[in-house]
């Protein structure tokens, strides 16, 4: 059903684009009625799933140096969404795009769509539908997944009692942002690791469906522990005591920061896309079998209690009650 | 579910932003079991119906002249994406946004949210999701819809015989530009009318819902009616013969316009988001007696033939072979 068109004129515009970078490339569902080609995406949801949805932008200067790679920007737009649907446990399916950009320039142009169909095809999602437009540099994706409705983690379900996780290390893509904006100088060993977790984060999105039915809440670190956590305890109207000697930190942090310096990191930088997610009593046995069988580590970094506060404890240096704020004064 | 955040502090960040201007007017349709307020919107699909997902992209300054209204620009921002589902014969359901902007504006964000909400509450849709951030004025709307499988209006589908349709009058956005960039000067009387119809168009949804089972093919007019009739063309591999004279011009064009001025705006001018579709001769009486309900005029502008061409009857003007495109050099 998804015809090419057959244009007569052959120069770079908006639809040979898409063709070229995009649609070429685009994986084939089966739940895909019509992708690319059409007014609009018809897509298909299993029976019995609902659908997940979340849109996520980048912008060039403001979620990303300028001078990022576009392999890594294309990347890194698809795993922001994907980190979304990996915190409500749903499976990836179907994306679409809204690239806006200066001029087009083919070598860019692939080098972020190899970025961004790495991915995609890592997870079998589809490229859909999209929108090129001239503008300053802007990725807008949605990124659309399925979740049975008794699979659904929202945010609000932590209960006292219930033990805080996070996934991975945190705190990497912080450092690697003072790196490349040079703030900081790394050793050379360390500074790949640290780069690779800045700007190809890997999301969580086996540990989100493996936490079904087991975890009573998850979010994606994004703004910062403190930020996120803050959301599900918020949500959830409870409060969480977090113990800072807990937090799980990379060689890589370690070697190039104070202790102090690295906590703060973990508690407050974002853009390391784990899960933050909490786990009751009961099912924690559950929960250690489950996550053996992932190459995901995660570890246990506090307690959810009833009081609605926040409480790091062995920590005193200042925290950002709010984490990356677009438009705070 | 959608419980609020309980912020300690109350700056307009991000997350305050999107409770005061859009989370407080989201209808609540039952079908969303989470809407702003967790990592992804959760969304129920009726039974029997598929997907219909639409994304556009608006820029400053491209899309709009920057000094165009907050009201004008959410307003248009969710139309042409509600155009988009319109010409697939979609019922309009949910919608996601983008929005990046370069400070927060309290003024001007409650008049972009008026604008966005006037035509959400008109097709009874709910903003789901969405994402703030900062950067050049940059707007992504996706619009979500329903349609049956046997009711989908691809572009493919027109055949030889088949009469070409459109709705409304063509060419009255394209002249809004021109008096906006103060490249025509138009009579009082006429000026309110056309700049209603290139800030204000009204998607063509109900018209799209009654071509369902009737037209065999549609797509609507964004970028000119020769551009978006072709992609038609191209994509059911026929031709078509368009007469001239029978492309409904509005008398505000006509007033303002040569005879061959007003017909080349109706023929290669984009934003006017009317629909252009085929009826089949067998279906021509059931089409008639179907639009009689709706206040939507549509007007037979010429044939479907077999053969791969474009003919345009009665005029000589020079014709843009591929209307508005990003990127031609």
């Amino acid at each position: 059903m998804n015809k090419p068109h057959h244009q007569a004129v052959q120069h770079p515009d908006e639809f040979s684009l898409i063709k070229r970078f995009f649609q070429r490339k685009a994986k084939q569902r089966p739940d895909v009625m019509m992708g690319i080609g059409d007014d609009a995406a018809i897509l298909k949801i299993p029976q019995g799933e609902l659908l997940a949805a979340a849109i996520d932008t980048m912008v060039a200067g403001v979620h990303f140096p300028e001078k990022t790679s576009p392999f890594d920007i294309g990347y890194k737009a698809l795993a922001v969404n994907l980190s979304d649907l990996a915190a409500m446990g749903a499976a990836p399916a179907w994306l679409t795009l809204a690239l806006t950009m200066p001029q087009s320039d083919s070598d860019w142009l692939q080098a972020f769509a190899d970025g961004l169909f790495l991915l995609a095809n890592k997870f079998d999602m589809q490229l859909v539908g999209g929108d090129t437009t001239r503008g300053p540099l802007t990725i807008s994706i949605q990124a659309h997944g399925f979740v049975k409705p008794d699979d659904i983690i929202y945010r609000h379900g932590a209960k006292a009692g219930d033990q805080v996780y996070v996934s991975g290390t945190l705190g990497d893509a912080g450092l690697g942002l003072l790196a490349v904006t040079q703030q900081k100088q790394l050793h050379d060993h360390d500074k790949n690791f640290i780069l690779q977790r800045l700007n190809r984060p890997q999301p969580r999105v086996e540990l989100g469906m493996a936490l079904r039915g087991i975890a009573s809440s998850a979010i994606d670190v994004s703004d910062g522990l403190i930020a996120d956590l803050r959301h599900i305890l918020d949500a959830s109207q409870v409060g969480a005591v977090i113990h800072a000697e807990n937090l799980p930190l990379s060689s890589a942090l370690k070697n190039n920061l104070t202790n102090e310096e690295a906590v703060k990191l973990a508690l407050t930088s974002g853009d390391d896309y784990e899960l933050c997610f909490t786990i009751p009593k009961s099912r924690e046995q559950e929960f250690l079998s489950k996550i053996n069988s992932l190459s995901v580590p995660c570890t246990r970094i506090g307690d959810i209690i009833s009081q609605p506060e926040l409480q790091v404890n062995g920590y005193h240096g200042e925290i950002s009650t709010t984490g990356y704020q677009h438009f705070a004064k």
